[in-house]
């Protein structure tokens, strides 16, 4: 089993197969890079949103990317302090949507289920668009077409994942390290050579001055906050995905609290480290970001500068390894990989945290089970959609896209911190030992903290970016969380009208009749037939239609010779309808004995292209759906097996090879029964 | 019973209800109309294509339209008298599709029918056009919204049609009686007031000149040949519809075939008037079109004139009329309304061909019996679409629309008499009484000339008009041809591989195993355990599959204390999944004892509304087309009605009653059988 599989099972929470799964448990240095990317790939963005945002108040306004840098990793800090807490409660991994589900109940679930759903999608939206906008620093052909190449991306993503891909650990590895030594070697070699070797590094825009909004170029009262608000909230988009771990503890190997604890402080060191080094060298090389949308500009000499604009890691990557080529573009294909990454991340998540709510009842069964591939196609489906009208409607603008995002995880950051506050509380009431109540006491004061912090961000992120974009993610979360309760509502409705009554469990039919409808004289229907003798109802009787008068009299004949025994009835049709008469036939029968169940037989033709089925059946689907309505009578479409059928055959046996007879699963999955 | 309905069932041309038609026979009067919309809205068209054309060569081309107005009643006439021999010898009214399969074999019919399925949707495109380009005169502010307007209209026509409209013989009546009145009375009061009363009525086009195209304007050699026969193939447009009759014979009272011959002969009078009396007027008016396509414009005093231009009719109208507005309206309105009737007829004629086409296996076989609803619909849908996208891709312009247009019916009327002259010849060969002689060989004489006719205005009309448009009709007549021919064959190939085979007729299976699928304890599950007893099987199993292991210890509590007698199975499946386990567990039974029989009975929810369809039954559906596959395995679905299912089966109800018990009929339609 690789790896990917056994994490996306294991985040699903259930024990089922968890004895099976020993082999596969994860050593720290491979849970980092798998849980890792999405987190860490932030930090291709972040920095650029926080620069960008200072951009508004002028040259002057790049002074504050410390501080805010600074706040940023304190949260960031609180927030990984706090879901150790959550590892070491919650070591069945069940993420966010269990904790607040379990501790305040169904409507914090559904909140933070809808919040994830939403932050699924910008997930993908983000992640390419800013892969897209670092890829242009090597491929400048990609100016002017962000938004086509950003969708056509993510339908790749999606094409890849229809597919079924087949990660390994190894896969997530090398990138993840590899983006981990790009980013932390070029902070280095930046560092040395400026700090050290005392060089005069100048990045491509450290000569130029900035024309920013005059009402935040004045750097005071309510300017500065929501200036200081803006940049804050768009920088903490570096925290979306520290979360993945608390999902994943039981991927890990023993003691797996404790190492999915300490794996996940590792997360936060190196995201802090890289975040913390890359403000660090912007600062020193002079590195600028501005944000054209809002109309600031770049200025030499009083002149406005009209030239299109790197990321900060290609800018600094261009500074830091300045005449050594492979260096830089070491930096920028791996900030492209990782992000590709933490896109394909949410690929494996969206269809999990789905199947989840459709085993609670929020969303369609269907979902529920992985062996529906073509529910968990949809999923994919929807997602790729949803993420690449996004970045179209966008134009793969991570700063545009970066208002609709964060809130979402945020959202579900603080209700699961609330949750986390009445897990320690309702187990300290029934708690004794001394030591377990300090460390209980402990955990329920970081995730009181963790709270605190998390709750203010949320309103720091509603407040100041609301009016530019996170209404809409806003209004998708709630429009997911009315639907989701609306689906529950109708299923809790179908369980009771279901549910069973004792006394008629065991009522049997007082007789059975088996109707047989025959159309044409040959084999499916002679199959038909067959199959209504082996029923052996209480009277068999064949059914036709006179559609076609000289046919039926032909067919009446040929009736006449083969089954003398089955009596073959003609029912008329003066408008040449087969369905309406044959349904009204069949209602009759019943009418008269409502104990009586009358069985209907119809041949059906199987066969294995889809234009065939155009060309067949359909008056058997329609029949079969209208007679689905008649109360006591069962429709049985008896198959007759085309020879082009053995195609279908063979794609439906090669994909289930692939879907559930992996190599290497160490299950044996044969649907042989547990017990006989 | 209605006259439409008649009329559509009787072009069906099945005897079957024939008996019962007796009362709704038409006579003369209401047949003329209800036939004739689609042959007289020509005359809407027809004589603005001619000028049109003849614009090419400047104001002294007009001097051609007497001519060519002529030779186009020539053809008609010839038409028209070609056609009473088949309203002769084919009063089953069979059609051109007909005539052509019986005399020619299956590749001439099919040629005729791919001809008549494009010009249906031609004739609906240009019909509605017409309309629209008539109604201009009236409301100004449809001017620059033509294609826009078409196409909505015709979608309005798409869902009169869909909704299944109640026309009566007197609803095609008057309008048709209207538009005659209209069209022969501007014509009467035009000639009084100008030849009997000696005023100088002038059209609004009358003192205009026209510049033409150099080319054309030399009349003389090619270039006038050309000329002429692209004019006379746009106003040759004046003959699509007289074939209408010939399919209608058994609609007409006794004696049929006479009294449809003679209406024929009335509605070719009244086309060759009102279209020869529409050219005189214009000729005497100074009434002109151009075609501004191509590049023709008028001139007034040297200056071009840009002003949109009236149709002919439009323009006589008001020339006629003037100073009387109501007559002026009249004619327009009567114009329009008769033209959607005329896009009406289509949208009866193209079902009802593709009936004939489904019967003889050419299409799905769904689309042959009318009582398919889905079917039928989708042939309106069909052809509304194709109609409306070419009314959009070419703005709604009947003269770009006419150089497709005509090709289809030429092919279809050219075919059709080779098929009548091999009729006589036929019928020739066996005749022995001089009188009959005598008879058919001046028919097979009149087909002859027909053929001549006929083929010399097709190579005209192909060669004319081919560069021009004709082409795209004869691209898709040939992918329309081959189309059918592979459904044929794909129909011929499933009947030899399901033809019977009396040696295992009546081969019964040896065991009959019956296994139910029980994923919840519910009613709809024991409702399925109770079928799966009332099917007498040697062995019931009940089947679970362990996708979650918390519910299945539920369910296996459950049932062991409510049906102790039928075992539960309970199936492994590590990756949650139902169908895959479940389909691979019944393989199995049956793979030890080849000849045994298993019937698979799974609950399904029987719902109300789309949208529960999307919650429910997924998993069943995919688990009945994978079951479906397995040889000697039968799936039934048991149906289980929700209270939601009452709303479907009002629904069908409703529908059923409209569809098929329709008021006045007279035909029982009781689903009762014939004989017992």
């Amino acid at each position: 089993m690789n790896l990917t599989d056994a994490v996306k099972r294991l985040l699903v929470g259930r024990k089922l197969a968890s004895n099976q799964l020993g082999e596969t448990l994860l050593p720290k240095r491979i849970a980092l890079p798998v849980f890792a990317s999405d987190a860490l790939s932030s930090v291709a963005y972040a920095p650029d949103e926080i620069l960008l945002t200072l951009s508004l108040a002028g040259v002057a306004g790049f002074a504050f990317s410390w501080p805010i840098a600074a706040g940023v990793a304190l949260v960031m800090l609180v927030v990984v302090l706090s879901y150790r807490q959550t590892v070491h409660a919650y070591p069945s991994g069940g993420g966010d949507y269990e904790v607040a589900s379990v501790n305040l109940g169904p409507h914090a679930g559904l909140t933070v289920a809808s919040a994830l759903l939403v932050d699924y999608v910008l997930t993908v939206a983000v992640s390419v668009s800013s892969g897209v906008q670092n890829a242009k620093a090597i491929f400048p052909v990609l100016v002017g077409h962000e938004g086509v190449v950003a969708a056509v991306l993510i339908l790749l993503l999606m094409a890849i994942n229809l597919r079924g891909v087949r990660e390994s650990g190894t896969l997530f590895a090398i990138p993840t390290y590899g983006f981990m030594i790009a980013v932390l070697g070029m902070i280095g070699v930046g560092l040395l050579r400026i700090v050290v070797l005392g060089e005069p590094l100048a990045a491509p825009t450290a000569g130029l001055d900035v024309a920013g909004d005059p009402f935040y170029s004045q750097l005071e009262g309510f300017a500065l906050v929501a200036l200081l608000a803006r940049s804050f909230s768009s920088g903490s988009a570096a925290l979306t995905g520290v979360e993945a771990i608390s999902n994943g503890v039981p991927a890990f190997r023993e003691p797996k609290s404790r190492n999915a604890a300490t794996t996940l402080g590792l997360l936060g060191l190196v995201a802090i480290t890289m975040m913390g080094g890359i403000i660090a060298l912007a600062n020193l090389t002079g590195a600028k970001m501005i944000d054209e949308h809002a109309g600031v500009v770049f200025l030499r000499d009083g002149v406005v500068v009209t030239q299109h604009q790197d990321t900060v890691m290609a800018q600094l990557a261009q500074t830091v390894f300045d005449g050594f080529q492979p260096g830089f573009v070491f930096v920028i294909v791996m900030t492209m990989v990782i992000l590709f990454l933490a896109a394909n991340t949410a690929f494996n998540g969206f269809p999990v945290l789905g199947s989840i709510l459709a085993r609670d009842g929020y969303l369609p069964r269907a979902l529920y089970t992985r062996g529906d591939r073509l529910a968990y196609s949809n999923g994919i489906i929807l997602l790729a959609l949803a993420a690449a009208g996004l970045v179209l409607a966008f134009n793969a603008s991570v700063t545009a896209l970066i208002q609709l995002y964060v809130v979402g995880v945020f959202v579900s950051f603080t209700v699961s911190q609330l949750g986390m506050i009445r897990h320690w509380t309702r187990h300290l009431a029934v708690e004794a030992d001394p030591a377990d109540r300090r460390r209980m006491l402990r955990s329920r004061a970081i995730n009181a903290v963790g709270l605190t912090f998390t709750g203010t961000v949320l309103l720091i992120v509603l407040a100041s970016k609301f009016i530019y974009g996170a209404y809409l993610a806003v209004l998708a979360m709630a429009g997911l969380f009315f639907l989701m309760k609306a689906i529950r509502r109708h299923y809790d409705r179908v369980a009771d009208e279901t549910v069973l009554d004792l006394a008629e469990a065991h009522t049997l039919p007082s007789r059975l009749r088996a109707v047989v409808l025959v159309m044409e004289l040959n084999k499916p229907a002679m199959r038909a037939l067959i199959f209504a003798r082996a029923s052996r109802a209480n009277t068999i009787e064949a059914i036709t239609i006179a559609a076609d008068p000289d046919q039926v009299e032909d067919l009446r004949r040929g009736w006449d010779a083969l089954s003398p025994d089955v009596a073959l009835k003609v029912i008329a049709s003066p408008y040449r309808e087969v369905v309406g008469p044959f349904v009204a036939y069949v209602k009759g029968l019943r009418s008269g004995n409502p104990r009586d169940v009358v069985m209907v037989f119809i041949p059906e033709l199987v066969v294995g292209h889809w234009w065939e089925r155009l060309l067949h059946n359909q008056t058997t689907l329609l029949m079969k759906t209208r007679l689905a309505f008649l109360p006591g009578v069962i429709t049985t479409a008896v198959p007759y097996q085309l020879a082009s059928s053995r195609y279908a055959i063979e794609r439906a046996e090669r994909s289930d090879a692939a879907e559930w007879r992996r190599p290497g699963t160490g299950t044996v999955h044969s649907g042989a029964p547990l017990d006989d």
